[in-house]
């Protein structure tokens, strides 16, 4: 029987800024991305999402970003692997103690926007991530974008890893997401990006923009929270799957770290 | 043989800005409370903060403080016992990370500035304060004003606590601190600080301003680093202490928690 | 013929996070308070407002704020004279600047959240912002609470002052805001807010909770602008005074200052 | 007589943290460029540093830099035109404000940092800061590189312009600067560095790194003040050019805009 994560980007809001409908989408999707106060997130808001997620059985995650809270983490920014890696151990450890404290414990890290994308064909910035990831706890598993030169470093360095793909993003003949910005990077389609999905999952292939097939390994789909219709689409992707046979659920949590 | 700690603020630099003298101070005190990046302090000083301490031996605490970079967590703000219980797991986490990853643990937690003050008589935010401690791990030992609320709360809540004490404060006939500001706050004096610390260790009494000698528990004495003659003052209370036959060292780390 | 101002906070946003409905308001409005990046607003968002509020024709004003950006400027925070001074005269700039980048000018100052209460009774607070504000243009006016201290040190320091009247919230017997928090401070009956504001315009009176009726003087009504009905409630408050032969206008701006 | 002016970055500590030496520096300069709370400075610093200034006599200017106080705005950060317009109307405004509340105006802006030389070769950036310079007032004389695309952008929109020189920097063939980081970028020589600045003032001519003589204009030399002996150089500097006869003194403040 097939196996897939829905992970979706949470506690975004900031102090008397809300973003999201994070109580909704709790609902809905397997694991919580949850951001750490550099680009979203106060400790307020990280204290009652990680309550939230913990009280429906959702899977508890760092989501850590770029230090520009007014950018919103999407503004790239000329980091070394070193303060890449002290950034994100940083907020790890902060999503971390809420989870202990919520008689939980933290699961996965994800990491957001611009340093995601920056990191996804740079080998030093996916080895400080990586690195950081595995200092704080081996048994960390880190959410990379399935084919990317994070994925690649995860595995060299023992770091447990779960592919993800999008349903929401169209794909390019090598593997990788069509750029932002480019005619047809993002399928607005809500049939379509169900479809896609449902490939990724039973086949292991998604249709590239050009009409190639690519062989694709999907552990985990991201499900953006920030749009509109994002509940009803968590919903009903969820639902399909499930008819499907797929059995929805967070990555199993290594009780032994692979290194 | 009586024993005593010597803690220190440490990593109370932020970016480019450097405060105090910390790889030295590390050589005379034996416990380390860690700026936590919000009165001070930013992931790469915390991350060389906590390596540094560890590399000679010192115990790693975080040293939460309130969200006021500006003015130095000196600044009374006013929050709620639940702000506070937040804030103080957030900055907790982010140092317990780094003391994980440098292959250590965090051992302590000593509030900063302002909030310290304030909960020095406030029931609420010593709740705040113990709570997030005890959550976070209930192991760590808080670094308390000796006769506070906070130590009294942190007792009824269970969390371990070291009484702290100052060697450079003068003390009314309650026992408490002299209120900065007032006239003979300070001790300016290095031989009136180095006695009254004697006294407190060997006696367990401080003479009072007014000449009244009160009884006082002292665990541990707060070092301040960021004062010109620091390094010096720290050299000498313990050399003195030390040819007193004092053993100067960290509180043991509980290995079973008492809540 | 009476005159009455309507002043509304506003560019309370920042980054992506979003707050109020700016651009509706701004219809129903004659005087637009902006955040100054403080306790809300960042450049974009004071830039974005600034020209919207001068292609409606509404006056342009800086809303200073306690840099507090998490708490959103409504927690209080010890701060000197001095201090406000700084920061006022800070805030006053940026969005004074902006204000002459859309080919307009900065007609006036209204503090925001915590620290409008604190200067409400406090003299050297007051004395800080009045004196920020003639420093920076001396024609530049103050809205301050009518009767408030803040009001008489404006007077003193010869600021140009415009009295500020409150729709939505009742009055004590001597003129004060009843504290939120306590029963019956807020108005939430619409009809009731518009009879409050229509006695202050044409009889100078408010009916305090006690049944007293009381002397006021307002120049200005405070509009809130993230609250539910908020639209709604400045259109009905408009026509109804301009139903009474009352002119909605901005305070006449001085061109010579009076000290 | 040959004039040129001595600009130095000040005011760029933040609340406790102190950097540079300013007091003793402003005795030797003509031009302070003055942080403007992004990439470092505060509210209470400015104003201090804006008073000292006006008090010597040295032309108080703006220092806009990144919004990244952390990285002390010497982080890439990729920002639109758009972005760089709002953050240096902004910035220029808040220092304008201090300069005005200390009874003297604001003269100059010199950008810092990261994006001052991201705006070196850069068609966009380069026009949001000329156009926010001219917006907040069009007599503002910019600061830019002698050669550089700000320069020319600069004098195509009308902004007055002064053209930088670097005592301390080697020049490459085409008159850009060498990059930091490459071998001889640094001339860490006083007599070599004060040789370079006496042949840029009487000949227009700078050696560069190859041995090949280049034009270049200077009106003004960038003295740094956060490195070592930098109070020394600027005091050799300043001697050794009044005894050649070249005027030392900040460039004439334009009352008509060009633009």
């Amino acid at each position: 029987m097939p196996e897939i994560d829905l992970n979706c980007d949470m506690g975004e809001g900031f102090g008397a800024y809300k973003m999201g409908d994070d109580l909704t989408l709790l609902e809905h999707v397997t694991s919580a991305n949850i951001a750490c106060g550099f680009h979203a997130g106060d400790p307020g808001t990280i204290a009652r999402t990680v309550q939230a997620a913990v009280a429906r059985g959702v899977a508890v995650g760092a989501h850590p970003g770029l230090p520009d809270l007014q950018g919103f983490g999407r503004r790239v920014m000329k980091v070394s692997e070193g303060e890449v890696y002290d950034m994100v151990v940083y907020q790890i450890g902060a999503v971390q103690a809420f989870a202990a404290a919520a008689g939980s414990r933290l699961r996965h890290v994800k990491i957001h926007g611009a340093l995601y994308n920056m990191a996804v064909n740079d080998e030093a910035l996916s080895r400080g991530i990586c690195r950081a990831t595995h200092d704080v706890d081996a048994r960390l598993m880190l959410y990379a974008l399935s084919g990317s030169v994070t994925e690649r470093v995860a595995r060299e360095l023992g770091v447990p890893v779960a592919c993800e793909a999008f349903a929401d993003r169209s794909y390019q003949d090598d593997g990788t997401l069509t750029p932002r910005g480019k005619p047809g990077a993002m399928i607005t389609d809500v049939e379509q990006s169900i479809a896609q999905v449902r490939r990724m999952i039973t086949e292991g292939v998604v249709r590239a923009q050009s009409g190639k097939e690519v062989r694709l390994h999907a552990d985990t789909i991201c499900v953006h929270g920030d749009q509109p219709g994002a509940v009803d689409f968590a919903r009903r992707l969820r639902a399909t799957l499930q008819a499907d046979g797929v059995r929805v659920k967070a990555p199993d949590f290594s009780t032994t770290a692979t290194a």
